[in-house]
Parts: C-alpha cells; sequence; structure tokens
C-alpha cells in the first residue's frame, strides 16, 4: 500500500457526521448549516443563467483571477465610505472554503503558527489541516476574542496568520465590536501577522448597526477578507471571493491556477447578469426578515425548555447558537449515547470545533433550513433530554 | 511584510503567459489549449440548466463526492468490456486540474518523488510545485514512455507516483500502445507506485483504434484517473471526475471537502441531466470530425512550410502537435525575441515543461479553436521565420 503524505491523519473530523444527519428524513437537524431551500431566489438565477448561456463566450475558460466584470461588481458591493475596494484587489474562489485553503497554502510551513478563536469554524480547521499548523486557542467572549490572550500568544509564539469570523461567529454568533477590531488591527500590525477575515455571514444582520469589516479598518496591508455568495444566493453556486492587496493577491492567485485553473466562467457571468437585473440587497433583507423570526423562536424555545445550567448565546444574525453546558458534560457522548437516539435530534458537538483543548461541553445549533414549528419542537426535544439528563448526572454525583 | 511558505516561489511558470497571448486579437496563437467556441453544445446545456433550475434542491449543498446521479452516469461512460466502474469509485473535481492537487496534496511530502513525462502539462506541475516533489524526466518516444529509463528511475529511487497522459499526451500528442500500458502497470505494481493517469482528451480520437485507459487494465488499485468535461463539453463548466479505489477515494474526498466543500450542485444537476436527454457520444463525434481537419490543415501546413531540420509529431488525436528544432535552438529565446514581433504567432515553448532538464528547443502547437484558413496562415507564417532564422544560425556558425 502507497504511503500517504503526513498531512493525512486517518482520524474523522466530524464534518462528513454532518452532512449524514442532514440527509435522515427522521432527525431534526440542527447540525448542518444549510440556507433556507424556500429562500433561494431561483427565478431570478434561472433567467441569470439563461440570459448568461446565450452570450457567445461564456462556455470558454475564463482567467484564475475570474470574470473582471463580475470582480468590479462585488468590489463595489463590499465598499464603503471608509474604504473603496477595486476589481484588482479581488480573487474569485469556489466559495470562501478555498479562500481558507489557498490562504493556509500561501502561508503554513509545517508547524507554523495560527490563531483561531475557540470555538472556530470546522471547515477552517479541516483547510488549515492539510498544512500541518501549530494552532493557538484565543477564548471568545461575547463581544469577540479575548484579545488580552490573544496578545500573550503574540508575545512568545510566532503567528503566520490570525483566523477569525467577525461578524456572527460560527459556532458562536458572537461579533466582535468596533474597539476590539481597531484593537486587533493595531496588535496585527504590531507583531505583522496577517488576519485572515472569514465573513460569509456578514450581511445576515438581523438587529443593530453594521460594523465595519476588519479589510475595509486595514490601513497596512495586513487583512485577507473572504466573502461568499453561499449564504446570500445559494450555496450550490459554489462561489464567492477573497479580498487582498496585490502582493497577496498574485501568489494566491498562481495557487487557485494550480488548484482548479478557475472559477466556472458559466456561474461567474451568470451571478454578474443577477447583479445587473436585480436588488441583492432587497433579497438579502427579505431573506434576513425570514431568518430573524426563525432565530426569535429558537432563542424563545432555548429560553423556555432549557435546563438553567445550560447558557446560550443571543446573537444579532447569522446562522448559529451556541450553547455552554457544564464542564464536566462531553455533548458528543451524550449525542451518540442518548439524543440522536431518544430526541431524535441532531447538533455539532464542540470537541473538534477546539482544535487544541478539544472542550465537550458546547452544541452548536443552526436554524435556517428549518420550519418554525420543528425549530420549537426540535429544541422542546432537546431542552427535556437535556433537563433529564444533566438531574440524573447532577444526582449522580452527590 | 509577513514571509511566504516554502512552496512560494518567485519565478513565473509561464502559465500565465500563455493566457496573455491568447487575449491578443493580433496575433495568431497556437498557445492556448482551448475548445473550440464554435463546437460548445450550447443550445443543450442551455435547455439543460433551465430544467435543471426548475427542480427544488439544486441550488442547495450537496455531499464532497458529488451527484451520486452523475457519479454513476460517469462511470457507466467509462466503463468497458474490460472492466465495469461504479459510481463509489468516482469523485467530481473542478475540472481533472483539481484531481492533480488533490493526488498530490494526498501523497506528497516535500522531497518526494514524481515521474513525470519529459515534456509534460505545465499545468501538471504548477499544481505539484505546491507540494515540492523532486522530479524525475522520463522521456518520450512516438508510442510514449521510455519505459527502461522509467525502470532505471525506479530501481533508483524511491517514487511516489508516475504522471502520465497516455491517450494524446500534452503537449506531445504521443499515445501510449496497448503493449507498454501492460508493461507500464506491471512497473507500478513491482515498486508500488501510484500511476496518476490525467485523460482529458481520450475520446478525441481522430484515427486509429481507442485503446483500453489504465485504469481500465488496472487489477491491484495503483491507479487514479481523471477525466473532464472541459474538453468533451465544456471548459466553462468547470467539471472533471476522478476514478481510484476507496482506500483512495476516501482520503482525496476529505481532501476535496477541506479545498471547497464541494463541486456546483447546479452544474453537476445540468450535466447530469444533459446525459439523460442528449447523446454525448454523437456530439464528440461530431466535434471530432471537426478537429480532425483542422489537425489534418496543421500537419498539411507544416509539411509544406518547416525547414527540414525541424520535427514534428502526428497525433491520432488530442489538442497538440509538437515540434522538435535542432539542439541549440532556444524557443523561448525565440519568441519574445523574433516570432511575436516579426511572425505575429504564438505558441508554448518547452523549456517550463521539462522540470528538470528544462530542453528549450521544442514547441507546442494548439490548432482547435483556430480557423482552418489561420491555421494555414500562422503555420507558414512560423515556417517562414524558422526556415530564415534556422538559415542564418546556420551560416553564423560555420
Amino acid at each position: 500500500m502507497v504511503k500517504f503524505a503526513n498531512r493525512i491523519q486517518p482520524c474523522d473530523n466530524g464534518l462528513n457526521d454532518i452532512f449524514t444527519y442532514a440527509n435522515d428524513p427522521a432527525l431534526i437537524s440542527f447540525a448542518a448549516g444549510y440556507p433556507n431551500n424556500q429562500l433561494f431566489p431561483r427565478a431570478a438565477l434561472q433567467t441569470a443563467f439563461n440570459a448568461s448561456l446565450t452570450e457567445r463566450c461564456n462556455l470558454q475558460y475564463s482567467t484564475a483571477a475570474g470574470l473582471p466584470s463580475l470582480r468590479a461588481k462585488i468590489a463595489q458591493h463590499i465598499s464603503t465610505a471608509q474604504r473603496q475596494f477595486t476589481a484588482e484587489q479581488i480573487l474569485l474562489t469556489q466559495g470562501a472554503q478555498q479562500g481558507l485553503d489557498l490562504t493556509a497554502k500561501l502561508l503554513l510551513n509545517p508547524g507554523d503558527g495560527v490563531v483561531v478563536e475557540a470555538p472556530t469554524y470546522l471547515g477552517a480547521l479541516s483547510a488549515f489541516d492539510a498544512y500541518q499548523p501549530t494552532y493557538y486557542e484565543v477564548p471568545l467572549i461575547a463581544d469577540g476574542m479575548d484579545l488580552n490572550a490573544l496578545q500573550k500568544i503574540l508575545l512568545t509564539h510566532t503567528v503566520k496568520f490570525i483566523y477569525t469570523i467577525p461578524d456572527f461567529q460560527n459556532p458562536t454568533g458572537c461579533t466582535l465590536s468596533l474597539a476590539k477590531r481597531h484593537a486587533l488591527l493595531r496588535l496585527a500590525q504590531r507583531y505583522d501577522v496577517i488576519i485572515l477575515e472569514d465573513n460569509p455571514y456578514r450581511e445576515l444582520r438581523f438587529s443593530g448597526t453594521p460594523l465595519p469589516s476588519l479589510a475595509s479598518l486595514d490601513t497596512t496591508n495586513h487583512v485577507i477578507s473572504l466573502g461568499s455568495f453561499s449564504k446570500i444566493l445559494s450555496p450550490g453556486l459554489r462561489l464567492g471571493w477573497l479580498v487582498a492587496a496585490p502582493e497577496l493577491l498574485e501568489p494566491l492567485t498562481a495557487l487557485k491556477l494550480g488548484n482548479d485553473v478557475q472559477s466556472s466562467t458559466l456561474v461567474m457571468n451568470a451571478v454578474d447578469h443577477y447583479l445587473t437585473t436585480y436588488d441583492i440587497k432587497a433579497h438579502i433583507n427579505a431573506m434576513n426578515r425570514a431568518y430573524a423570526k426563525k432565530m426569535t423562536v429558537m432563542l424563545t424555545a432555548l429560553a423556555r425548555y432549557l435546563p438553567a445550567t445550560v447558557a446560550f448565546t443571543k446573537p444579532c444574525g447569522g446562522f448559529f447558537v451556541y450553547l455552554t453546558l457544564p464542564a464536566e458534560i462531553d455533548t458528543g457522548q451524550l449525542l451518540k449515547q442518548v439524543i440522536l437516539r431518544d430526541a431524535k435530534v441532531a447538533y455539532v458537538p464542540s470537541a473538534s470545533l477546539f482544535p487544541v483543548s478539544h472542550q465537550a461541553n458546547g452544541i452548536r445549533l443552526n436554524f435556517t433550513n428549518l420550519a418554525n414549528e420543528t425549530i420549537e419542537l426540535g429544541v422542546k426535544r432537546l431542552g427535556q433530554i437535556l433537563t433529564q439528563t444533566l438531574h440524573q448526572k447532577h444526582y449522580a454525583k452527590l
């Protein structure tokens, strides 16, 4: 048998489990992070693909960086009064996920330091793992990363990049405060470390005022920022973007060329046509109203059905709510032994979301692709079984 | 400035140059490997996308391995009397290019040995380079790799995989003979080395009898085989496939998940619909008749206009013809100094297609996306300037 590279680890990171849960119709699954099937702008995308396919050259190769007119539209879409972006700062990617792979590929030698929020996005770890980094965890608090903990790490270790999801973080739903955004950028400058800003949920704000992206506050080219059409149009498109300074974008584009030559010409043309013809902000606003309602249903049900020993986050947007159970509970064991079987509910247990500490007492819940009644019912079932289990465990200790 | 990983090399591999030449309308470019713009089954694909977008779930996430029904159709498409394939052996990829990246990612630690045909496909080197292999070149002769040279390498070096394009090789157009296919598999078994079979041109045969793919002859799971819709349907789709044994396919699928989650659900569904509704073999046959004519035009013109000191291949299919000039000629220098300017013709010079020896006296010509008269005119211009240049250089030496 041929020997695999050292980067290939036999253990499964659990991402496949999530997709498996998602396909079991008997289960109420809070596990996957799927957008709502009913909220895709299907007719508009159909028109866009149709129009795009009547043009001449969109079945041919394009360029590694992607369709220039679409890059320009994305630059405009993310520009603010604070900072204007141009097409030359944009690389089109296969969802934001490819941006994670490309950034790690650009920066990491085996053993190089990567700071992640704890907990963090499983798929990012799966992208970074291939480049064999040394992970450093920074605890998340309600207003984002604990920057004192971050500074201690930067003082004592060599770090290549800091991975953050500043808006409606996956899995906690936390948002980095404005003061902390400025402070994080100052730390990145002082220690000359890249910030990898992953922003797939940014536009899914249900309440409060949007905060500037780290990219828009960056004056020293320390930020690589990722965006995606997956959550605002459709993940089935597989289209995202990466924003970076030219000296980073050029080698990243060369890596993209080696990875898969370019993104789909056809998909890029169709999305370009969609953005020309339709009002994506109106579409996002309509979607946000539906998602806001679903999150309210979930938070209300959590408040009602969870035992008092389980804390949960109250995000202002995004796809996820995060539960923290008493420290001795292993939510992965609980899921396999009791909850899938008796409550017919699935979630993402936290152990694999902490690459170093493997803290096992957290639960990620998603609500976006479930009917409101199903959310209520699932939380009720989950709450009841948690109440029962924690009660038993409590008395077992006495 | 943040330090890049060791895998990032400052030098340009020339792939971007090719795309640049392709976009200059003043030039007759034999450089790119683009399918013909007129031969895409545009109306059929439009119908397929339209039909696909009226269905419910094709804007949602799918699975990392790809749409099961499409994997089954591809398995059937590549099955022969010799060997039947099943959906479980297929991973859908972003063109064959992603299969190159994934295979190298699965197998290579820095310094590991990779055998390549000399010359070989530039894009494969660009994919492999990221994993810092040690390259070993095996000379190509008319019936494929020089297997004596290969055996010598396998006897004296540790090699992880042998990269080959057995049908209508890029850049030479050479096809590996049946006897050599069997012998190559025996070598792979004896030295326990993976064969990475890259087959994007396989179905573009203009004359002679198809030979079995290496995958179809493989009885010991030593072959990873890549196919693509890029040359038979459209490269703008970015859809290809990888065939491998389950013990290889499973970690490759995990790598795909980390790279970009999955291929486009929408594109997979549309191609699935196309294969259900239309006769792809009839489409390929029609395309082959047009390409065969273009190759005949090119070979006839080469025989007429090239000086006698320039040899060229006579492929039975594919996208390329390869010229060999006297050993002292550097076709890259010639291109930049004389040919682009005076003949207004572009091609791919060979130096970057030999990762170790950098042999500079070869030229790759492509004919697929040019009108027949343009091919004739371009070869005439190229032949005249080569005649003139080689004549001058000959007398300069006396």
